[in-house]
């Protein structure tokens, strides 16, 4: 048996045993496997925050990691389970779009139905694939059969993106995608969005959130102002919103869904 | 040394350092022992919720897996701490009936009282067996010791039952035992309680719970209507009340304990 | 490759992804090594509450554990990244004091600025340090690396203690240092500060908290009576005002940084 990593992102929460139970099924087919929780605090039923979580973290895995991603609302459903193989991972989730960004980002990707009902736990739940389907193909998986045997390819399988800023007279729209644990606003809208935005001496813009006018961009946490929210190039990639030392979700009283708008005078 | 499962079921949170600490004890012991949190979120000193979260797991795990669980109202009494063996399984816990609902579902069950006090951390505190009880032991165990080494079998342990539901006159009067993450209602009925009901055409029935009435059942939380209850065999093998992406927890602002009554026409 | 424990303590909760990257990138620098997580809920920014944490924790764990701390308001500032090495222990964190109260306990101990950037993970951002140099720095050591290949040793390392209780004409005063899972009000009050509490049988004393005065001392939490706060020594070896199954911040209305004073006729 190998040494296999297998990772869970879930939307499952730590206080019930579900994600013991998954671990048990992993162990229990092969007690080599080492699994590692990404999250389980992933906003229940929401698969664009399951799809960011495993986005920001599956490529820091080593090579042959499985990933497996359970944000599922449609369990029990038609909705099929698939296995996606890319140069160097394997994905297991529902298909229902939670691995599209991962998958975006990687080469020579096939993706394949799983219908090898054999490496299921039996009899299946209508409401815990999670234990019986997906744990339970991971723990298979990591055993080393190929692919293969899971199912056959699929081309139509579900894909989203992030939701695209919008380009505007003067500037560009875009949208609060996710608060992170300190309250810090990650946007949609990226450097290659609005490039000058993102250079050592930017010309004056202006980001309005909420009821409030950010006009300062920083380059760590640490040099914010006190008591200010500033905009900041953060971890993700992404445009943030955040404060120094506070929560700028809090302070700004916004959330997921808010839209930002950035004007700027170049 | 050997490469042993190890889980942990405990009130204790994962803001303070209490498990990491109970984590180092067993490691320090046996680095080659690997521990699996199954969750630390049950509820403070509830027996019942500690004994429903184990027993829903712990079957899961490989066989010779330690289960050790630590809801300890009584830490620093003369509450005794045991060690059961089943034919798969070993349990480390006080004897507060904890163990209650994992060890009526095994075969061949035998329990002792853990007096052997050389393999305890000490000085041993009075307030935390966690450390200086529990996982010293489960680490020592995990060296493959024969369980007659930690002490001698008794028969006087504590034991407890799921409350069951009572029959009425159309029908039975249950409880809600927990709540999980998604709101979802679990209750102490199961279908031996009510065969009629989980049945692929049953007849028409009434379910009260709170101030509302739930009569339809649906086999998968993805089919529930929008905005509605309904009723569901879950994955504990018992009924739930659940909404489709939702919680009816909030929804009908009930909660453990609340009563939940069945009448059918059948 | 050494399977060599690292544990990981920090502020960034479990809601997002950067505990999981942090693990992720550990083990693609060493598959072989294993990860365990004392606590990710240390209060934000909050350097003594991430202080008490690791000085809790650390000793329990197998020599040669090497012990990453990242509470780290300063990431991205000129503030140093640091690695400390004990007789038994290993310890990387940002230069700010968050190992102070661990150091303090340890032999032989000397600290190094990490400067060998070819450890880190490029490009090192400025805002998820905890990625691009704790963790990679925390993998590279564990393949065995010596210390002394990531920096030079420095000796004007950030330190601060615990606040000190102060003696008062009667006793002594003190502050409640944090407040536990089970709502336990753990103070900066050891029983060196006031000895003749903390025998067989003290004489009488006031300890008042908030609005409160506490009168009794217990030696475990069952021992304590229904529904009033005692004293107690706890595991953390301080003195802690709790209830007997029931949260003395809640009853008690108080928190962190609250003051305690405690009274002795003798």
């Amino acid at each position: 048996m190998e040494q296999r990593f297998i990772t869970f992102t879930t939307d499952f929460g730590m206080s019930d045993h579900f994600v013991g139970v998954m671990k048990g099924v992993v162990y229990n087919i092969n007690p080599r496997a080492r699994v590692v929780d990404i999250s389980h605090e992933v906003a229940s039923y929401d698969l664009l925050d399951g799809a960011l979580t495993i986005a920001q973290a599956y490529s820091y895995f080593p090579p042959e990691t499985i990933h497996v991603v359970v944000v599922d609302p449609g369990v029990g459903s038609a909705r099929r389970p698939i296995l996606a193989r890319s140069e160097k991972y394997f994905f297991v989730a529902p298909d229902n779009g939670v691995l599209s960004l991962a998958i975006e980002r990687e080469h020579r990707v096939s993706v394949r139905h799983i219908t090898a009902e054999n490496y299921f736990l039996h009899p299946v739940s209508q409401t815990f694939h999670g234990r019986d389907v997906f744990a339970a193909v991971a723990g298979w998986l990591s055993t080393d059969l190929e692919a293969s045997n899971f199912g056959r390819e699929i081309s139509n399988y579900v894909r989203f993106s992030i939701p695209a800023p919008k380009a505007t007279k003067s500037g560009i729209q875009g949208v609060v995608l996710k608060v992170d644990k300190f309250g810090n606003l990650i946007t949609n809208i990226a450097p290659q969005d609005l490039p000058q935005l993102f250079v050592p001496h930017p010309p004056r813009f202006k980001i309005v959130v909420g009821k409030h006018e950010v006009t300062s961009m920083r380059n760590s946490y640490a040099e914010g102002p006190d008591g200010a929210p500033f905009a900041i190039l953060g971890s993700m990639g992404l445009l943030e919103i955040a404060m120094n030392q506070a929560s700028a979700a809090r302070m700004l009283k916004v959330g997921k869904g808010t839209e930002v708008v950035v004007s700027s005078s170049a």
